[in-house]
């Protein structure tokens, strides 16, 4: 099998990523970060989503992006109930963030000799985050081949982001097919002491909306 | 004073290029890394050195490339005494290292609002590096422009590796002209344990190169 390189985050959308690498044939090598981000609980829904697609090699770098602040995820300011909408970008946004997690995924594949890497990126509902943008991606990808011993070689890396262009309700009745399970998953940005999610912060609106129009129900409990 | 970025090693080639920038008209903001390296010294270096010019504003990343192994910097495998000359990539690379740094510091720009970055990178000792060469360069520049708030906004970064083109002789001498203290600057791979340099590495082999053709005796003591 092909191996490739896959970032979970153990939300909804890089589970479903996950399960499209595997539909796909690749062998995925997991890629977890743990950043100083409030919702730590997403790093433990990472090794149970995981687990559950029986990833054998799952990696978790530490990181601490909190060393510059500069977003509402990392810093001590307050997540805002909703602030999608419009053509702003949201306080939520952690500057550069995709641009260091593929890094790292970049690395990663380098040792494992894969040329391969899943991101589940989506520019329908974060279309506020330049770096959610098919751009952005190709951009990487050519620096990729610059950066790295296989692309001296000529290999080629391929930035797989099957989500880009989705709807919320339409990545889940793709995971709903793929038998991803998503009480395992979690999305919140602000969960409560007892670990359910918010169900009003960006991330659990944009959840529980696309599981409506889906027609189907969260499974995940909220507060 | 225009902003900058400069990603600060405690090593001879990164000390000469934060002079640069200040004698640029830049006002530094310093990074470090720590990332499991052998050679943790450095850090220490990297701090006396921005304080010697003045750094205000230095901050340092932990960071853990050991997740996944692949360089005889952060693995537990031997550095060997001289590696370098052929056209082989050395042992001593790490996987996607300056693409992680140029990441890690284009955060920092985008949370100080700086749209220049200076890298001490060097593509005449370092030509086994494929992270070292000016295509690399322009390819981040390129997508840093696009992985920005900033960069959405029209703003165009700019990565400055003024090493690119120096032999380490002229680095030194760069260095001389611009009132570095080079005993402030460490570059050994595997120093001894009372901290001097092996004066064996390839590190050590380049710096100590440099200081013969510049026609200058390093001021650093070796084992």
């Amino acid at each position: 099998m092909t191996p490739a390189v896959v970032l979970l985050s153990g939300g909804l959308d890089s589970a479903v990523t996950l399960a499209i690498a595997k539909r796909d044939g690749f062998e995925p090598h997991a890629l977890s970060f743990e950043y100083g981000q409030r919702h730590r609980i997403e790093v433990q829904s990472a090794r149970r989503v995981g687990e559950s697609f029986g990833v054998r090699d799952h990696r978790f770098a530490h990181i601490d992006l909190r060393v510059f602040g500069g977003s509402a995820l990392t810093d001590d300011i307050a997540v805002p109930a909703h602030d999608s909408g419009g053509d702003q970008i949201p306080v939520t946004y952690v500057p550069a963030r995709n641009t260091i997690f593929l890094s790292y995924a970049l690395a990663f594949a380098e040792v494992i000799d894969a040329r391969d890497i899943f991101i589940g990126v989506n520019a329908v509902d974060y279309s506020g985050y330049p770096d959610c943008r098919p751009d952005f991606l190709r951009a990487f990808e050519q620096l990729a081949s610059l950066a790295t011993k296989a692309g001296v070689g000529g290999t080629r890396f391929n930035i797989h982001a099957p989500l880009l262009e989705l709807s919320k309700a339409e990545i889940i009745r793709e995971g709903v097919k793929l038998g991803v399970d998503f009480t395992l998953t979690h999305s919140c940005y602000d969960p409560v002491p007892d670990r359910a999610a918010c169900g009003r912060c960006d991330s659990c609106q944009l959840r529980l909306k696309g599981f409506a129009e889906a027609g189907l129900t969260d499974p995940i409990p909220y507060a």
